[in-house]
């Protein structure tokens, strides 16, 4: 393959440029003029971008639309959201550009997250971190009779992917009654997959339910009144997914009526929640800043993700995380 | 059999307490004139136990040697440390008298624990839950690198038996590296066992070591100065052994000093510490309150356990949980 021009928007480490400028060769590496902080946060529109025939990183759209040169986009999120378009599909089907994500990058990690969530809440580790109660005191009592088992317990999973493979092995030595929720089940799924049509009495037998959906035009306030309303009176609720899947207002209702035991939030809408917002002051309420997917040395991850694709890319085998555009 | 008298002085919930007097039957129960609140707390002196065959709690020392009838003592810890000295197993082996432990009803719930400490831990959740850094923050971008998945990582336990073996099964989807050091190995341990004598090189090499030891005379202060020089730097340590076996002094300089990353502790000694205990105010210690061995529906479990053994006494079957009196 003759050298192609790569163009990255990326914000990295030191250790994490150097590993992608002695990764590319032969190909050459042309940096952005701003990189981007955030892999949720948008690339800008960079004349050097129409010289490219791939981008890594998270390249801005009207870009794409004008360059002629680009064959193939490797995001440096999991989410796709700002290409999970109609228009953007029917660009890259008319120019042939494929659109891979960094979904192997997180998956472990936010699968790992959203476990330990599930953990701390089972031994109630959040209230019995706060005090120093003594042996036998009321209080003492009431922390020791709360933990609940995950064993034997019913845990149900929206959205299926690299994560909830990740975290139905993890869940694995405690023998729970594990299901999950996918719009276009494929056959290959470690749990029962519940249909939607059985989903509202699947919701109303989970002690867990884990969002883990992404953001799209289907799953924006998936969990709203009506769905928090089915769910098993204490069961709790964990979104790792994207925040705006979640109606707060309800979820606040849910929480404050008793409906749900407790919720579990590493992503919210937007992030962070403004310092005033209910959520925050609600006890049952805990909330991480959208840190499940990373991990140390999470950047070089990412490098090597992508060089490995490269290397796939060259030799003309299957790409990682290729999303279907079709 | 003919029908035993069983001495009861532990405190139970209504549902428990009735359990237990239609479980016991044929025999009868005689309850204490004073309940025991804490499995830690010792039994008082009571004339009514003299009559009593089978002691089921927390018995006191003095009555169990004036007792002429009692056969069996089943206590209602998983700790036995007021009876683990040579003067009781003398009394014990001369009269005949049986001992049991508790052990199995804990030592899920411990285990359980204690591993969702160690994935809080290296899911950086404590400093996570406090903060509401916006992405791409510095603050952020430091919560995001400080997690670390066990899997791969290597992790010692000390203290051997019903916890570790529950524990070795939690940690098995992450492919960690376990080992375990014990006092007497007995060949049928299902991770490589370390020998007292290259027990500090292990500690060299450990990421996560986690204390389950009982409180005895070989245990007392077990990990000093010395033991914590020998950590990993950055290493975690963990305890829901026992408070004694620990030297706060040495754990608070090891914290102080950064060999050790964090400490997590279910036990303390004494408990609760003194609200001014400088291991209080180390933001890298996490205390929760001697709540490792609860759970919903514990005090049932405790009087289910007591019973399944009684049927077992009764039929001449082996005891769970017998402690070796030779």
């Amino acid at each position: 393959m003759h050298p192609l021009r790569i163009f990255s928007d990326s914000r990295l480490t030191e250790d994490a440029e150097r590993l992608l400028r002695e990764g590319v060769a032969p190909h050459s590496l042309i940096r952005a003029r701003r990189v981007v902080s955030s892999v949720l946060a948008k690339g800008e529109p960079d004349p050097a971008f129409l010289e490219a025939e791939i981008a890594f990183g998270q390249p801005d759209l009207a870009d794409i639309e004008r360059s002629e040169r680009l064959r193939w986009v490797h995001l440096s999120s999991a989410g796709y959201t700002r290409y999970d378009t109609e228009a953007f599909r029917s660009l890259a089907r008319s120019r042939g550009l494929r659109l891979t994500t960094s979904s192997h990058v997180y998956a472990q990690a936010c699968a790992e997250h959203v476990f330990a969530f599930l953990l701390a809440q089972s031994r109630g580790l959040v209230p019995a971190l706060r005090t120093r109660t003594p042996n036998g005191s009321p209080e003492w009592e009431r922390l020791r009779a709360m933990p609940r088992s995950p064993s034997g317990q019913d845990i149900l999973i929206l959205g299926y992917g690299t994560i909830a493979t990740h975290l139905i092995g993890l869940l694995q030595p405690f023998h729970a009654r594990v299901s999950a929720h996918r719009r276009q089940p494929k056959g290959d799924e470690l749990v029962p997959i519940v249909p939607s049509d059985r989903l509202a009495e699947a919701l109303g037998r989970a002690d867990h339910v884990v969002d883990i959906l992404p953001d799209n035009a289907g799953s924006r306030g998936f969990f709203d009144t009506a769905r928090f309303a089915a769910m098993k009176p204490g069961a709790v609720f964990y979104n790792i997914g994207r925040g705006t899947t979640v109606d707060q207002g309800a979820l606040l209702a849910a929480l404050r009526s008793g409906r749900l035991g407790a919720a579990w939030l590493d992503v919210t809408d937007p992030e962070p929640l403004p310092e005033d917002h209910p959520l925050l002051a609600e006890p049952r309420c805990h909330i991480t800043p959208h840190t499940a997917g990373g991990h140390h040395g999470e950047v070089e991850t990412l490098v090597r993700h992508f060089l490995a694709n490269l290397r796939r890319y060259e030799t003309g085998a299957d790409l990682v995380d290729e999303v279907n555009n079709r």
